[in-house]
C-alpha cells in the first residue's frame, strides 16, 4: 500500500511542501502579457499616461467595432438559439460568412475548410501543436509576434528563428531561412501584414517563400489577422492564393479588421488543393478544436450579419487614420535624437530604431523603455521582447491629439538624454 | 545545405506525401463530440427527432439563460470600453462578481484567486497542464465526464481510473482511488455533482476524499460545474470549504447554472490556504491562460449584473424541471424490461443500466444506443464513452411532453426486443 510510502510519525503528519507546476506550465513564458498585466514600473504622476503599447486599438475610444457589429449582437442575443453549444469547429452560418469573407473571384473557399477559433491566438495554437511534437522544429520570424515563442515553449517544440532585414522593409532574409530547414522541420510561419514591423509582403517575395516550401515539402502556418489592413499604396495578397502545392494553415480573425479585440473571434482557414491534409492534419485540427470548443455563440450568430453588413467605408476610416498617424510619428520622430523610425506598409505598429551610443544614460530599448515610462508616462514596448534588440515598437491607433501629445514628450526625452553633439 | 537532402532529380520534384499531425493531435480523441458531431446514424424518417443525448439544456427552448443574461448583454455591447482586450484571466469586475457568487458566511472569496476561461473545459484544460507533465499520473473517475480522458491524452499524461460504486449512488470506491495513488500521481479529479451520474457527496464522503488527498498531500482538482445543481432533499458542498490543508482548484461556469452554454465563461477558483500554490502553480495557471486569453469581452462586462441580478426564482425553476423529469423518467422506465434507472440527486443527467441478457438482439449499450436512433429517433448516450459499460445517459433538459413522448418509445422499444418470458 502506497500510504506507507509517506508515513505518519508519532501522529503528526509529514509538512506539506509546494506544490510544483508542470515544466510545461513553467515553459510557458509570455514577454509582452508579463510586461504588461504585471507591469510595477510607476509612471511620472504629473503626466497623463498615454498608451502606446498594447495593439489594443479600442484603448482610447476613437476606434470602435463598427456599429452593424453591435446592432448584431443585439439581435442575436435575442434569439432563443444563440445560446446553446455549437459544433466545436464552429457553426455552419458562421464557417460560411468567413469563408465569403475572403473567397476571391479565382478561389472560392468553403465552410468545410473553416475552423472557428477562441481568437487567432487559439487558431495558433492548434495549428502548431497538430504540426509538431516536442523535438520537432518550427521557423519562426525575428523579430515576431512573441506568442509564437510562447506557444512552442509550451509545447516543447524547438524554435529556430529566421531573420527579417530592417532595410529591405523587414522582408525576410531568404538564404537565412532555407538554411534553417532540417528532417525535423516541420512547418514555417510567416506573418504577413506584420506585427510588429508594420511590413506588407509582395507577390515575389510572397513566392519566393512558397518555393522553399515547395521544395522542402513545408506546410506553412500563415498568421494574416492583419490581412487588407494595408497602407494606400502597398496590395495584400493571401499566401494560399499564390500557392498551387505548398499546404497552407491560414490564421485569422476579427479582433485587428472589425476593432473588436475582446471578443475573441478567430478561425483557421485549411488551404489544401491536393489533400495532403485531409488523413490526418484535418481531423487533428477538429480534434483540437474540440478540447475547449470555439468562440462565444452569440457572436457566432451575429457573424453573418456583420460579415457582410459593415461598409467598405468603416474599414477605409480605420486605414486612413491607422496612415495618418503612421506619417506623423515617422515626420516627428524622424527628428528625434538617436532615433530611426521605419515607415510602415501595413498593420498598425511602427518600429523604431533606437541608437543607445546617441545617449548619455541609455544603454538599449528595455532602458528607453522604463525611462520613458517614469519620466514621461509613455509606454511603448522594448522590441527586445520580439526578439530584436535596440527598436522601440509604439502602436498607431491613438487618437489625432494623443499622437501629437505622445511626440512632443518623445522629443523632449530623446534630446534630454541624447549626447551633447561635440 | 539542406536542400540536398530532398534532390530534385531530372528537373521532376519529388512528389509530396501527405503531411502527417502530431502524435498529439493524434491522440486527441474526444469520444462524445465524435459520436456527436460526425453522427452518420439516420433515425427514423417516420418518427421525430428527440435528442436526450447532448447536455444542452437551450436545446428545446424550454430552457434558457435567464432575462438578466440577456439584459446585462445588451447594456454591455453598447459600452465602448467593452470591446477591448482585457487581462488574461478576467477583469477585476468580472473576477470580483464570481468571488462573490460563491462566498459563503464562513468562506469568503477573493478576486486574486479567481481565473476567468474559455468555458470550463478550459479551466480543466489549464488546470490538468498545470499539475502535470508527460509521464506523471492523474486520477479520474469511471464513468466520468470524457473531456478528462481527452485532455489527459492529449498532454500523454497517465491516466488510472477509479471506480464510482452505482449500488451506492455512485460514491467513489475510496479504497480503489488510494491503491491508484503512487509517487508520479500529480493530482484527483473530483465531479461533484456528477456527470454522467448525476451524484452528489455527502460532507462525509468528501471529508473522506480529503483525508486522503491530505494523506498522500494530493491537491484536488474539482469539477464543480453543477454546484448548487441538486434536488429538495440534498445539499452541495464545495470540496475547498471542507478541506483544511488541501490546497484545491474548483473549475466552474455559467454554462449550466445559467443555461447558456454556447457562451463559453468558466472559471478556476484557486483555494490555496497554506500558500502551496504559490510559487509555481498560481503563476503557472496565470501564464497558461495568456496563450489564448480568457473569455468573450463583453459577457466578461456582463458578467457582475448577471450574476448579482438573477433571481433565485429563475434557479428553483430550472431545478424544478430538472426533478419532475428525473422522476417522470424514474418512473416510466423503472418498468420497462433489461432497464434499472437510478434516481439521480442533481445535475443533470440519468444513468439506466440495461441488461443485454434480458433481450434478444442488443448485445451492449452501443448497440441499444444506435438501435434506439434507427428505430425511434431517440439520441441518448452509450455511458461507454464514459468508461463504464451497458448503462444509458439521458438528459433531463427535454420539456415535459418530449420527456412523455420518449418514455413512451422507449417503453416499446424494450418491450418490442425484449426475449420472452417463458
Ligand atoms: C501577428 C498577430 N497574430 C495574432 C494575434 C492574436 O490575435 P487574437 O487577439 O485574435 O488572439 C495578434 C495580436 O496582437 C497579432 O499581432
Ligand atoms: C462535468 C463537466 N465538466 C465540464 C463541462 C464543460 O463545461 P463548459 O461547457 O463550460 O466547457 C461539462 C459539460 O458538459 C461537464 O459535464
Amino acid at each position: 500500500m502506497n500510504t506507507m510510502e509517506k508515513p505518519m510519525t508519532n501522529g503528526i503528519e509529514k509538512a506539506w511542501l509546494p506544490i510544483q507546476a508542470s515544466r510545461s506550465a513553467r515553459n510557458t513564458i509570455n514577454p509582452i502579457r508579463r510586461i504588461v498585466d504585471r507591469m510595477k514600473i510607476n509612471p511620472n504622476p504629473a503626466k497623463e499616461m498615454i498608451s502606446l503599447s498594447i495593439g489594443d486599438p479600442t484603448h482610447y475610444g476613437n476606434m470602435l467595432p463598427p456599429l452593424e457589429a453591435l446592432e448584431g449582437i443585439l439581435q442575436s442575443v435575442q434569439l432563443p438559439t444563440s445560446h446553446g453549444y455549437v459544433p466545436s469547429f464552429g457553426t455552419l452560418d458562421a464557417r460560411k460568412a468567413v469563408a465569403q469573407l475572403w473567397s476571391r473571384s479565382n478561389y472560392t473557399l468553403k465552410p468545410e475548410n473553416i475552423i472557428l477559433t477562441s481568437g487567432c491566438s487559439h487558431a495558433l495554437e492548434i495549428c502548431i501543436k497538430c504540426l509538431a511534437d516536442p523535438g520537432d522544429n518550427i521557423l519562426l520570424p525575428r523579430p515576431g509576434f512573441s506568442l509564437y515563442i510562447t506557444l512552442c515553449e509550451s509545447l516543447d517544440i524547438e524554435i529556430r528563428f529566421y531573420d527579417l532585414i530592417p532595410e529591405e522593409n523587414w522582408q525576410i532574409n531568404l538564404t537565412h531561412l532555407e538554411s534553417l530547414i532540417d528532417d525535423r522541420t516541420r512547418t514555417i510561419i510567416i506573418n504577413n501584414p506584420s506585427n510588429p514591423c508594420g511590413a506588407v509582403y509582395s507577390e515575389e517575395h510572397l513566392r519566393n517563400i512558397i518555393h522553399i516550401c515547395e521544395r522542402h515539402h513545408l506546410p506553412i502556418i500563415a498568421d494574416e489577422i492583419y490581412a487588407d489592413m494595408v497602407f494606400s499604396n502597398q496590395q495584400f495578397h493571401f499566401l494560399a492564393m499564390l500557392s498551387e502545392n505548398v499546404p497552407i494553415l491560414s490564421c485569422g480573425g476579427m479582433a485587428k479588421r472589425f476593432i473588436c479585440p475582446g471578443w475573441r473571434i478567430g478561425w483557421i482557414v485549411i488551404h489544401d488543393r491536393h489533400n495532403l491534409f485531409k488523413d490526418t492534419v484535418q481531423p487533428g485540427l477538429l480534434d483540437l478544436s474540440s478540447l475547449i470548443l470555439g468562440p462565444n455563440s452569440v457572436t457566432q450568430a451575429a457573424l453573418p450579419y456583420i460579415l457582410s453588413e459593415t461598409p467598405d467605408s468603416y474599414f477605409m476610416d480605420i486605414l486612413n487614420q491607422l496612415r495618418t498617424n503612421a506619417e506623423y510619428f515617422y515626420n516627428s520622430l524622424v527628428n528625434a535624437p538617436g532615433l530611426q523610425p521605419t515607415m510602415p506598409q501595413g498593420a498598425m505598429y511602427m518600429l523604431i530604431r533606437m541608437n543607445p551610443s546617441d545617449y548619455n544614460d541609455i544603454e538599449n530599448d528595455k532602458e528607453f523603455f522604463t525611462k520613458l515610462l517614469c519620466e514621461e508616462s509613455i509606454s511603448c514596448l522594448p522590441a527586445s521582447v520580439f526578439g530584436i534588440d535596440n527598436f522601440i515598437r509604439i502602436v498607431l491607433t491613438t487618437p489625432t491629439e494623443k499622437a501629437e501629445e505622445a511626440c512632443h514628450r518623445i522629443l523632449e526625452f530623446c534630446r534630454r538624454h541624447a549626447k551633447s553633439i561635440t
